[in-house]
């Protein structure tokens, strides 16, 4: 559920968790409305913020932002590095500073990075980024209201973007 | 609109939105001079500070002191990493300390950064770097102002000095 | 001994030591259930909480979690980054955000990762997983009631994982 | 001017602005005596405090202290990595605190590194031992006192060992 | 002098300075006891903490709490990276934690790393580990009480494990 509509139906906001969505400009795909509309089409009842810089390299004060300025309970961060060295030194500082900001919050940002470089097509990179987005976006509402979900799945290899691993028996 | 000019013109500066310009010797295009041509130019009325340092190590504390000691509503970063090993690893480190600040005071820097080797030419290079910049600035601009207009570019492969990057539906 | 246990036996947990352990989806073992054993089965009594995250990059702030919302005196972080250059990048973001949360919080965190590439076979791959597993959950509890044992193993070429080095007089 | 020269001449020693030179044993030469030499040559009246480590890795704490403890003003950090990949780590490793530094004190570290294999010879590595060291020591004094002097050479190619590099109009 | 030893010889131990040792499980050798020896084969009069931890990236939160909780004044870091390159990935990010350890605490770790990989034998590895010990041992004793044992060798290519490299004037 979006802010707007939030304010439309009489619930009060205070009670309703809320999920930030960071993504940016440069990534080839929009991964933040896919995830709006699997948050909209969930179980859960949450409020959705988003914020759009940029580049990757934007995202960690953007994530920062939705904690203290919006009062995120926990943030989706999107975004699609490059395939140049540059690019994917600059994907690693991001990473850096998205790590940083949860220790700083003590709230999960769940990190969504797609890489250029993944796949050999664009047809499979858009499939990548739909499962990812999508498995992600699932897995913040679990940590949010069923952390269960995910603890069962301890050590079974789970993926997202590809098919899960095979595990085994320790 | 410049500091000095402010004063002359009987705006309270409290009112006004401030923009830091850091920028170093060690690039070869003044990149600053370009965007404080850019902001001029728009619509935008703010204050800017300029702060010129020797090279892009000393860019992150620069952009600090814009914000703790001018003030400043956002950064733009300019810096023109060498080719050599070394200044690769310094650019980096740059970059980390940029990111590092932006979560100390919760603003933005946009860093624009030219690599020296982004382009086989130095006609090139000053193409690249007039149009990362003017872009950067804008952008700048537009998350102070109006983000809608960032906000709708999600996902879309926007990408400053180079063309943009072709996006597909996910 | 589990949080449930503790409450059915009396025990005032204000007394009892807290471990915490955090483990990963992604993983392709469950070591966080070995490691809960491993402690049951030893002679130490102390409370576990467990807590389960999708990839090694979430375990920082959960450990910071363990540690902030469930008062942990120590916690295990399992986790088994993939072969690949980003999986090898992401572990060592992961790996310094741990480094970052045992700083803010002076408690230690033993890092329990096993690099899907560290074995030619996925048996010999669960070996080292086990072997790690167990070898770690006793040092965790050493360093909480028994630093002696810790202490006069220094210098020795002690591994976890594989078979211990060759150590030899200074 | 030294410390001790400042006590003989009567002049209020808070009233001096004070620089701050963290050096190392491990350099082949000794940058921080020729950086206290062109603070003496200049025409600038500031107190030297000079603080010598074992090596690059020491120096960030060293710069805290000059801050912190002797409450210097800028910080000239002079330092001379190795040519193994290990020596390039600390280099890095050192760098990455320099940085951290400044953001904690909001004041400048100029950091002097020369690294062993930058030249062919020992002789042209003295040179730009020599060249990098006055000059960096001169950008401090103008940071200090003239930042005008560095602003009006903005993104002009200027280099510190080398000879300046060739800029171009945007 | 060692704790226990400074309570029988009744001096005041608040007026005695701390070195810690901290030294872990993984090294081939005992480095720590060697700088044990060292400490007390000196002129030097101090108290000595030895903390051992399991391998080099327990080593930066084992010195936060030899300053911390034992209110060390120093404090002196064995550890032993193997050759892998995982290995060099933990011994970068174990230093970049003994780096911001010092940072928060204005106090100084000398870091004491031998890498696995640094001789041919193991006949050479245990001299480079023997000098390295004693020397860096000397250097914490020299900062702490006579830091112009530093100042002197300045710039002269002072090594420790190896011979010292040549210097030149500048």
């Amino acid at each position: 559920m979006k802010s707007d509509y939030a304010k439309g139906d009489g619930v009060k906001k205070s009670n309703l968790k809320k999920i930030g969505i960071a993504d940016t400009m440069f990534a080839r795909g929009d991964m933040g409305t896919l995830a709006e509309q699997t948050i909209k089409d969930s179980d859960y009842d949450v409020e959705i913020v988003r914020y759009t810089v940029p580049g990757v390299k934007d995202l960690p004060v953007a994530c920062k932002k939705l904690f203290d300025e919006q009062n995120c309970d926990i943030v989706l961060a999107f975004g699609m590095p490059g395939s140049a060295a540059v690019d994917k030194m600059c994907s690693h500082e991001a990473s850096l500073g998205i790590g940083q900001v949860q220790l700083m919050t003590n709230k999960h940002i769940l990190e969504v990075f797609v890489h250029e470089d993944e796949t050999e097509t664009d047809t499979e990179l858009a499939k990548v980024m739909h499962n990812r987005t999508v498995k992600h976006t699932m897995n913040a509402l679990y940590l949010l209201f069923n952390p269960e979900e995910i603890r069962k799945k301890a050590g079974t290899g789970e993926r997202q973007g590809f098919a899960n691993a095979k595990s085994f028996k320790l």
